[in-house]
């Protein structure tokens, strides 16, 4: 009897594991082959948790020797795993390095990754006999636009560049490219972007002068071969601007890097002749060096491809791969998620700058009146990228090297062509930079007021 | 009796099963978890055979709607699946699209491949206040150099560029930077690549002017400011060439973009003051847009690090993750099994060439004299990435024509500066371009047979 209940539990305890060998043999899990090792190797890098004060990369240095991404610590951390913090470290807030979006792709990890083969578009140009530009991400670029309601795509080609640096460049350029002998004067409205002037300065082309601040043209009659860049908003002071300029003369640049609800409200879609967007500000992957130009001209718009493709035959094709992945993920639910998150980022930050700004007579800042955001569907605060700080004190005329003093880096107010009672602080960089920033800063104006209380 | 046996054998079996499980269970095989989706996705589109003639990618046009990437195909196939090859299509030899590497990364499937997480290096800056460049792929091309024996890169600084492309004009822009006002000249002997004098009179530098032949400025004493751009092995006739011009006022470029062994036999290391390289030469990569300078003066460096800066903010992270893993796989064998694949590859395709190009006197190739290569330590053939096909019948006054209406398009000689009697034939496209090319060529140079036949 007991012999038959041992063979009966045995054949019994055969048939489960048989089945469930065969249960998992037959499951529809998906078994990866060739893309295994990749797989395994970042998510070794994603997992190494570096206190969450630093990112472990798959290229990060030393990767070719030990095979172990190390933790590359964010500004004032230390240590392996980035746990120390650096006591009066000096904070970081010149570049604007938008990272205040990172946390937003650390959780979307599954659908933004991209695997990328050995042999992906090796060849110069995509499909056969085509351009240097991935058709599928101008399709959804022209979507993105359309969600976001900030910018009319219909009848506009659009040039991809390397970064909307590379951009600036090309549409200068294109628009420099008339039959007269003399050079365009390129002006713009001061505060400006310095790699307007910079780059017409370096590259020094015959067609081209740069000649500053825009205004000081208007008083004159028949101005001609003027290109006037229009940053909306600006940066650094994130206001909405119009052309100082106009008259069949004047070609008009609008670089709208920052037109995103992050940073400003979206009061009507940018219908202009030649506008320039960057992937940078748009999902925050400055590195990817991705940016477009929405362009109405087709001779404006083959010189700017041709301007491209002798610079650098196009965007690198991996680019383009990682962005139409990325843009991806940002149509999928139409930007709610992205934009509602950024948005709610630079609120918080700007609500912590102004109640320490608040308690400051030695520094300013200007206001922009709230507007209502076609995107949101609210009135809503402008949240510009840039705190753009003015020294008040007579005393204080070089306000960069005041902060720096303070241990604040940020970026002086000649750079933009206004006095140096001006000093730019990034306010998109990492939590880490920001809450130091907040820190010293608090500390600073904290100072202003014992100051105070001790001249009284 | 038989019930002991039954027992046993089932005990056997259930010991046999759960061994078999545990051990499955317990194995160190990895579970992708959020890398799945892009694998699965990657995945999907390598395994999509489009019949051999064209390739499926996970940007394919389309992927947006459909989520299948649909096959993309060579040149003259089409269909669904690309088998069908369409009858007396035009042959395209004109770019030097790399395609003749392809096999070779199918190969590398999983020693190539790379994901990329959404947050991948998003900031402008690698490493804490660093630079635009990696510095494990700056390790790595040493690495690869000083293996080769193509290039010292002691005492070298290296600047990375969006391709080559770029290269070209930061080292021509930042050699015109003197203090003269008058500008420098562009010299480069004929036949040269086209790049030179089209950057130089697109981007009108008040500081450049392309000069055209280097040896027309030979008898000149006392010239200054000349630029030398030196292309060796040569674009468009695959010879090492040396700098024609010298002296204290001449400044000199290598551009060695195909000094590797597929073409050459590496003779010496290069060991000039400037000199460029570009992966799509390296390792089939053109459409990564990668491409680094060695540079020996620090001045020079800057200037051109300045260049790139404004023009591009340095070259795309995801780019330079791309190459180092890639080049990760060349070096992994120190070169061994792509460049004999690659040199293989190039030396049946000449042999083909010449088989048929020795039955033709209506066009003739020059032969380049073999030489000993250090790097396959023995005498071998030039197997240049072009045939420069020179029209040898007095009424072939338009070389470029001829072959166009054989329905084989090649670059015309005026855009090497060179006269209408020279075409140039690309070699290193994909093995389905080459082998038309050849069927095309065959058909082509019969057909003199017949008519030389004929006019007896």
């Amino acid at each position: 009897m007991l012999n038959k209940l041992l063979v009966a539990v045995s054949i019994i305890l055969n048939l489960v594991l048989t089945i469930h060998i065969l249960y998992n043999n037959n499951s529809t899990t998906w078994n990866p082959t060739w893309t295994n090792r990749a797989a395994a190797e970042a998510e070794a890098a994603a997992s190494v948790p570096c206190s969450g004060h630093g990112r472990a990369y798959v290229d990060g240095l030393g990767v070719l020797d030990s095979h172990k991404p190390p933790c590359e610590c964010n500004n004032c951390y230390t240590g392996q795993d980035c746990s120390v913090l650096l006591k009066d470290c000096p904070v970081d807030a010149d570049s604007g390095d938008p990272l205040f979006l990172e946390p937003f792709w650390m959780r979307k990890a599954e659908e933004s990754a991209v695997v990328e083969s050995g042999w992906h578009r090796m060849s110069y140009r995509y499909y056969k006999l085509g351009a240097f530009v991935s058709v599928e991400l101008e399709m959804i670029i022209r979507e993105l636009h359309s969600i976001m309601g900030n910018a009319v795509t219909d009848n506009r080609f659009i040039v991809f560049g390397t970064g909307a640096t590379q951009l600036i460049a090309a549409s200068v350029h294109a628009l420099s490219q008339t039959n007269s002998s003399y050079p365009s004067r390129l002006v713009t409205s001061v505060p400006y972007y310095n790699m307007y002037k910079q780059q017409a300065e370096f590259f020094n082309s015959a067609d081209l002068m740069f000649e500053g601040d825009a205004s000081a043209w208007k008083q004159c009659d028949n101005i001609t071969q003027v290109i006037e860049i229009v940053t909306s908003p600006n940066n650094p002071d994130g206001k909405l601007k119009c052309a100082v300029l106009d008259g069949p003369n004047v070609k008009t640049i609008h670089d709208c890097a920052y037109y995103w609800p992050y940073f400003s409200p979206i009061i009507q879609p940018v219908d202009e002749d030649l506008s320039l967007f960057s992937l940078s500000k748009t999902t925050g992957h400055a590195g990817s060096r991705f940016g477009w130009a929405l362009v109405k001209d087709e001779a404006v718009y083959k010189k700017m491809n041709t301007y491209i493709s002798l610079s650098t035959m196009g965007v690198s094709r991996d680019t383009q791969l990682h962005a139409l992945q990325l843009l991806k993920v940002v149509i999928g639910d139409r930007g709610d998620e992205i934009f509602h998150f950024g948005y709610r980022t630079m609120k918080k930050r700007w609500e912590k700058l102004n109640k320490i700004m608040s308690m400051s007579t030695r520094f300013s800042l200007e206001t922009i009146k709230p507007e209502y955001c076609n995107y949101f569907k609210k009135v809503r605060d402008f949240t510009p990228s840039y705190a753009w700080v003015k020294c008040e004190r007579l005393e204080d005329t070089n306000c960069y090297e005041i902060f720096k003093a303070a241990k604040i880096t940020g970026r002086g107010g000649e750079a933009f062509g206004s006095g140096r009672r001006f000093v730019r602080l990034s306010l998109i960089r990492s939590q880490d930079d920001f809450d130091q920033l907040i820190a010293m800063l608090k500390k600073f104006v904290s100072k202003e007021a014992v100051v105070v209380v001790e001249s009284i």
